[in-house]
């Protein structure tokens, strides 16, 4: 049952600030009860409190147990049942299929995470023998693993209503480190929040977990996001939003007395590179895949592919007049809210009366409320490099096909771009060679290349990095999907000469629980 | 030979800043020849672009012929010969036995580098195989592997002319990883930096490598540190010294376009706990053992340990006592730098005329220039917690007690402590109980926690962490010295789809150089 009120640890409290948060179908307009009154400063710090108390008892407890933990929240999570997957329609305009796919991505990655710790390859456990008759100076036994960084705040997107909210990648990734975790709903939806919220709270209760483990607050992002992140309790920051939104965020744990990672992932047009035997081959194709890519979900992802590059001839003539008519045909879809409608129909605007830009196709018009119509540009590489504002992100269908005279614009509008979430190649056997001289730039530009595919579409595994250089993600050197996010939400610490009774289980010789160790250097995992 | 010029690439470069810097002899006060002039801010953007041009064909060279490099760099350091001893020693004041086992050290670490890097653990490579046939989606080819960030500005330590400076751990690091380094020379061992970079650059050219590989420049801080941290070419800043001046890079760093990370290795007080069975059974072992790490190279380490904290009674009466006698044995020894010496005298009399802190021994006085006379403070906890800036480094041999009532204000000084490189726990078994209480503090307190040691004295193996939580260090999640620094300078890429000859050898199915990979979460190395 939906009551409006934030869970702080066990307790379900009515929020007083004056600010009232309502979902709202953005298909419709209708405002959702309940209303979500806004955290007061005093209910911020009262979480953080009880997560800063949580912490030790949390990290303690052994892997396995905190892996149950996880695969319970996922349980929970499924629990709920159809009340979940109505509401979060109802207050994203998404489709149910999708919003089912999503609730199992959901659980899968939490259960993902409770191998993950199982396994124990995240404790990154090394131990170095003591060498007692070294000479010239004896060298003492020190051995290291990971430990978790502390209580973490998570601002979920917008565009993911279950797996990069509440229980998404970020809140899964620093619980299974052993990170208390509070939540700031997203305004957008705060009933799908509430429900998942609660199913965490019903799974820190039965796996008898100190309260602080988990809360969930709601509220502005100004005040009440602002207040938790400066928070001393607070350790490290996750976000998935918008560029302005991560680094306000990034700003506020900077000049912390004592300053926090932040992990925001932000923005990206996420290029597409059309390689000339490629297109020559299968422009049809290819064109067709990346409209189907485009107009996923409204154009509403991260990895949207809101850049082509490609080389002028008839293969490309060939290409626009596939997606050309691919594009007529799609149906326009709602976007997520009214504010991200605006900013959409503002930044094609924008393309549209740009003087180097030309409007080359567009989904069927639709004037229903908040629905993305898709739209396709194009734009000529050498205005491309002179204006390098047109590769920023419109969030939504939108894409700027960048046309080159030849491969050498291709590089320089590599070089030109900024570190993206993911760069795409359309290659052919014949491509290779011209493929390998380009790979090294775009492995500077982006987290994740891809080969002949699109880049909508980011499997929850060990490999996966969904992140990439600034302004993309606020810190290339992390993913925040994948078994690696977990990464984000640990530091090494050494310890040295001490007697086994006293170190962790990973650390001790016999290693009761078969994690891998690095054993003067060598893996024995 | 000396020229007193700046290394850029393999030219040596007459500087043309007002600035010219002198070595000078600590002991003496004699200016050491040749001068250096401080490199031109275009001299700085030389080095970066030489840098950047070089940096696709140094990471492209396969991981051996890295390995050999970082081998020769060692070769090249020991070659210099006596020269390079001699200089360290006028430059530094320290004896020849420390400046030896500090070049041991150095070139023992660039050896470690080279066979971490053929080990080809830092690669962190992981294969997700394509599951074609899985539903409803199937899964794509995903593999990842880190790359290295880019060029590296690297600033040394004082106090460790060759382990912390042009080829030092930074320096190792992240050659290892890939990355080109640019090395502003500290300005306390000029002559030393130049024969160390010269052998560097002696390296590149035996090994065939680009140019831009290495650079060395001398200049202040200020104006050449600035430039070079703001470059857009330079991708991380490796920095030892002191919290100032690493709040100021990392101030530069963060407001540049695109933010980078800087590994800033700050200051520490090192606390050591005396728990009370240890310190009844063993006062007089622990007091000379004390005193030896407090002494050690005048008081100039990270790891110097500033803050004992014992309980009051007889076994600290005892400890006290047999500190004193060994306190007034110890002979001055000469500091680095004037400079150095000025600020420990501020810090020395800042506790003398403290009105809760006693001096209760001191070192043979002495007033030749520069000497360290060593000082042994007290104070109570109670004062302790109410004035917390008595925690502040004083960066010489200097140190305070901290008398405990008894075991509760252990854990009252334990949570007000800063963020440590170190905590020290000397115990007996009787204490096990009491530490296992305080171990859960400590381990968010430090980078490194060492049981009845000191904590002078940092291993350059796996499994050392030199690191820890602000101000200790900018970034808790690693550390400066050991075998894991590499991470430091490397960032994760996924493939998606790739043809295996796109693909680095460590990500090709057939794994030809034998690298560990988590294949489908496992891991086969």
């Amino acid at each position: 049952m939906l009551t409006g009120m934030q869970l702080i640890g066990q307790e379900k409290s009515i929020g007083h600030d004056d600010l009232v948060i309502y979902g709202e179908n953005p298909a419709t307009g209708e405002k959702l009860l309940p209303g979500y009154s806004g955290a007061t400063i005093d209910q911020v710090r009262h979480a953080c409190k009880l997560a800063s108390d949580a912490f030790d008892a949390f990290r303690a407890q052994p892997e396995e147990k905190r892996a149950i933990f996880l695969e319970v929240c996922a349980e929970e999570i499924m629990l709920i049942g159809d009340q979940l997957i109505e509401r979060a329609m109802a207050e994203t305009g998404l489709p149910k299929a999708r919003i089912e796919g999503e609730r199992g991505r959901t659980c899968g990655q939490l259960k993902l995470f409770a191998n993950v710790i199982r396994h124990g390859i995240h404790l990154d456990a090394r131990i170095d023998p003591a060498q007692p008759e070294r000479m010239p100076l004896p060298r003492s036994d020190l051995r290291m693993k990971n430990i978790p960084l502390g209580p973490v705040a998570v601002f979920g997107a917008s565009n993911f209503p279950l797996a990069f909210s509440v229980a998404g990648g970020d809140t899964a990734s620093a619980l299974a480190a052993g990170c208390p975790v509070i939540v700031k709903a997203h305004s957008a939806h705060p009933g799908t929040s509430e429900l998942v919220g609660q199913a965490i709270q019903r799974a820190v209760k039965r796996c008898n977990l100190p309260e602080g483990v988990f809360s969930l607050i709601y509220g502005s992002g100004r005040t009440i996001g602002t207040e938790l992140v400066q928070n001393p309790a607070i350790s490290a920051v996750g976000f998935t939003g918008s560029r302005s939104g991560g680094e306000a965020l990034m700003k506020l744990a900077f000049n912390r007395e004592t300053p926090i990672p932040v992990y925001a992932e932000m923005s990206a047009s996420n290029p597409v590179f059309l390689m000339p035997n490629a297109l020559q081959n299968r422009s049809a194709s290819i064109a067709k895949g990346f409209v189907g890519s485009l107009n996923m979900g409204a154009g509403q992802f991260c990895t949207n592919p809101g850049l082509v590059i490609a080389c002028k001839g008839d293969a490309l003539n060939d290409f626009i007049t596939t997606a050309e008519l691919a594009m007529n045909e799609t149906v326009a879809q709602t976007m997520l809210t009214s504010g991200i409608h605006a900013a959409y129909v503002e930044g094609i605007n924008a393309l549209k009366i740009h003087d180097s830009v030309v409007e080359i196709a567009s989904g069927k018009p639709n004037l229903d409320k908040n629905l993305c119509q898709p739209k396709l540009f194009s734009t000529t590489a050498k205005s491309f490099l002179e204006d390098l504002s047109l590769q920023n992100e419109v969030f939504g269908a939108s894409s700027l096909i960048v046309i080159c005279d030849d491969l050498s614009e291709y590089k320089k509008v590599a070089l030109a771009l900024e570190g993206q979430l993911t760069i795409t190649i359309q290659l052919d056997k014949e491509d290779v060679s011209e493929v390998s001289t380009l790979m090294p730039i775009l492995e500077k530009k982006a987290g994740r290349i891809l080969c002949n595919g699109f880049p909508t579409g980011v499997e929850v595994c060990h490999a996966m990095v969904h992140g990439g250089p600034y302004p993309s993600t606020s810190d290339s050197r992390t993913t925040s999907v994948g078994s690696s996010a977990i990464n984000r939400f640990l530091r090494p610490v050494c310890y040295q000469d001490f007697p086994e009774e006293l170190l962790h289980s990973s650390l001790q010789s016999s290693n009761p629980d078969s994690v891998p160790q690095l054993v003067d250097g060598k893996l024995n995992g």
